[in-house]
């Protein structure tokens, strides 16, 4: 007989707490939002928006004002809102150029975010973890995060177990099978569980929770800097695959006389199209890291023939690639992120024009190819909504959590 | 303000939809089962399984029967089943070689399956039409389809947009644009609506409904014959993309120096693994058809050298698009159908080999890679699981229509 999944009926209870999630998320993505407005968005009825929206009050998850009427007779429906002060996560970056931390409230609300620059040496998960603490001190001292806390989302350039953080391998940081997860979670000592994924994906997470792709149910998302990696979206979701390895679209066999890839293969996408390929294409030296990539940019925007090739070869390869991934997914929208959002305009025509020719017409008749939005701090803002995500999935538990710690409330 | 999409709350009439259609899929994908085996795989409480398995009876959905007691103390439970005989669907597969139909009941069961050899000429879409007509018409005659049929599944090899069955391009029918669902539909003249698919999707529904990949949720299904398809199971659902298109993994580009495609592209995946590629490769005649491969399989196992040659070009440029795609996809099993299913036996090592070489280490480590087990039916087994699919996501419409047709059981 098949196993049994997870029960598949609906009992009550069950339907109490998705019509919970279905709230708290339509605030967390929306924004303030008068009951009429919910009552429009969930199609439940307006006593139960109520007795719900007082459960997430209770759980300090929302906050409800009154709302000033704009000129329309009757009484104005309050206005519910995430509780950004009451409800935080923290978020963690760790990249190969940088490392940063954000102090995220429900809603999205962004209350400190903090980026330093980094050398490019390979550094050992213990002196990154320490200098991760080090980033974070001054936030834990200014936030109450004992009470508001739900969450940590740590992104990190590498291929990355979700059940624990454990970091298979990250070339470009020098790593293999780090225990980020583990190793963090004790360094920080928070009781907030902690959350660690590839910062592609989390780069997509963001645009498709924040950036130019809320709403779109069929998202490829493409992220360069020294690596190359991805994000899907099949059917509104993010796709993560067995481990939460997916999207390692950077990997892709394209050249079969192509370069050896820093993952141990040969021929992969991003010895095509990633940064160090750029510069060599360009006749600079591949190390010259993101000040070579910048200077490039600019000879490029003063017309320097050598640094048009340069964004030609990887123009061309995007393109390629990007077709043979139009095909396979038949997305509606692919957003180009990192180094890809800021070369867009100078290959955008050429992107094009490869895709015409290569690519299914049925298929890229109904794709836009469009820049990211959430510039550099995508990644680290995509940590914040993948911390959020347990508390968005589940508000029951937190407020389980909440009644506990004031019993006072606890028949409110 | 974000467009709203399906309102997102959960009614007490939509918790009555989603848990008559939680038990009519169980029962459609596992077979009969008792109420206790229900109440265990739902969670819903007995009495609520009993009132909705009246519903799925009186709408003739569902058949119910006493239990045999197995020499157990007390009242047998008794044993639900999805009723074969009351709810069918036609499934038809236009593929290149053949034409085949199938009459298919609730539950999987097969009463009737046809399949008839073709030429591999190019035939207009009106003579496919006229032939698929002449095929399901002695099943018409045989079976009561005007009280029983819940709808009509297509599989083709071509690209095909979901809305309307309109066959954007299938290069090896010769077809392009070809109104194929509108020109069916009014050629069959059945009231009950008919969907039509891409054959690889549907092989990859057959495996992951009736076959190799029953509850897998990351899965990645190949197919080839002529062309090269495939399908991709996200989170246990099927993906299909913006509008059906998905799954073209065979247009994936792997080699720059590769051949003309019959996409209008060139060095897709298709061109190194497809039929022609493993004839030309044994030296043999590129349209020689099913038979030549027959015979190179033949020749294969006799330890002909040119037919091992052959096999062995499609097993490398097999591994090296397979190790692609694991990256992409993070799949717990990958399945091989058609012509892969039937060459595995020749390529497994090498395909593990290669995929040894060429794939991260994290997903590769999480990946089975196992031949298909339907056979040439796959497609057409995939097309009456997509017929079946409106009614198991919402059985309570079928219910209506039963009602309105019965009034005397409207009480029941």
């Amino acid at each position: 007989m098949i196993p049994p999944r997870e029960a598949v009926g609906q009992r009550s209870e069950t339907v109490r707490r998705a019509n919970l999630s279905a709230i708290l998320r339509e605030l967390h993505v929306r924004g303030p939002l008068s009951r009429s407005d919910l009552v429009a968005l969930t199609g439940l009825t307006r006593s139960a928006i109520r007795g719900l929206i007082g459960e997430l009050v209770a759980g300090a998850l929302v906050r409800e004002e009154r709302n000033e009427p704009a000129g329309t007779p009757g009484r104005p429906s309050p206005l519910a809102r995430p509780d950004a002060e009451a409800t935080l996560v923290l978020a963690i970056e760790i990249n190969v150029d940088s490392l940063a931390a954000a102090a995220v409230g429900l809603g999205g609300i962004v209350h400190e975010l903090v980026r330093v620059d980094r050398p490019r040496a390979h550094l050992s998960l213990d002196e990154i973890v320490s200098d991760v603490v080090d980033l974070v001190a001054p936030m834990r001292s200014r936030l109450p995060l004992e009470e508001t806390l739900v969450g940590v989302g740590v992104a990190v350039a590498g291929v990355v177990r979700r059940t624990d953080g454990l970091v298979r391998l990250a070339p470009n940081l020098g790593w293999q099978d780090a225990p980020l997860g583990s190793r963090l979670s004790a360094a920080l000592g928070l009781a907030a569980p902690l959350h660690v994924a590839n910062e592609s994906d989390l780069g997509g997470l963001a645009e498709h929770r924040r950036g130019v792709a809320v709403g779109v149910d069929a998202m490829l998302y493409v992220m360069g800097e020294v690596g190359v990696g991805g994000n899907l979206v099949v059917d509104g979701q993010p796709v993560v695959g067995a481990a939460g390895y997916a999207g390692e679209i950077g990997h892709l066999p394209v050249n079969p006389a192509g370069g050896r890839c820093g993952c141990g293969s040969f021929g992969c996408w991003e010895t095509e199209i990633g940064e160090r390929a750029m510069l060599v294409h360009a006749g600079r030296p591949a190390a010259g890291g993101r000040e070579a990539v910048a200077r490039l940019l600019e000879a490029a925007a003063a017309g320097e023939p050598e640094a048009l090739a340069g964004l030609a070869h990887v123009g061309n390869w995007l393109g390629i690639g990007l077709a043979g991934l139009i095909n396979v997914l038949n997305p509606s929208l692919v957003v180009l992120g990192g180094l890809f959002e800021r070369i867009h305009p100078f290959v955008a025509d050429q992107l094009a024009d490869v895709i015409e020719r290569r690519a299914l017409p049925a298929s890229r008749e109904l794709v836009a190819i469009v820049p990211g939005t959430m510039g550099v701090d995508g990644p680290l803002l995509g940590a914040a909504e993948h911390a959020f995500e347990p508390v968005l999935a589940d508000p029951a538990a937190r407020l389980a959590v909440i009644r506990a710690r004031r019993p006072a409330l606890a028949s409110a």
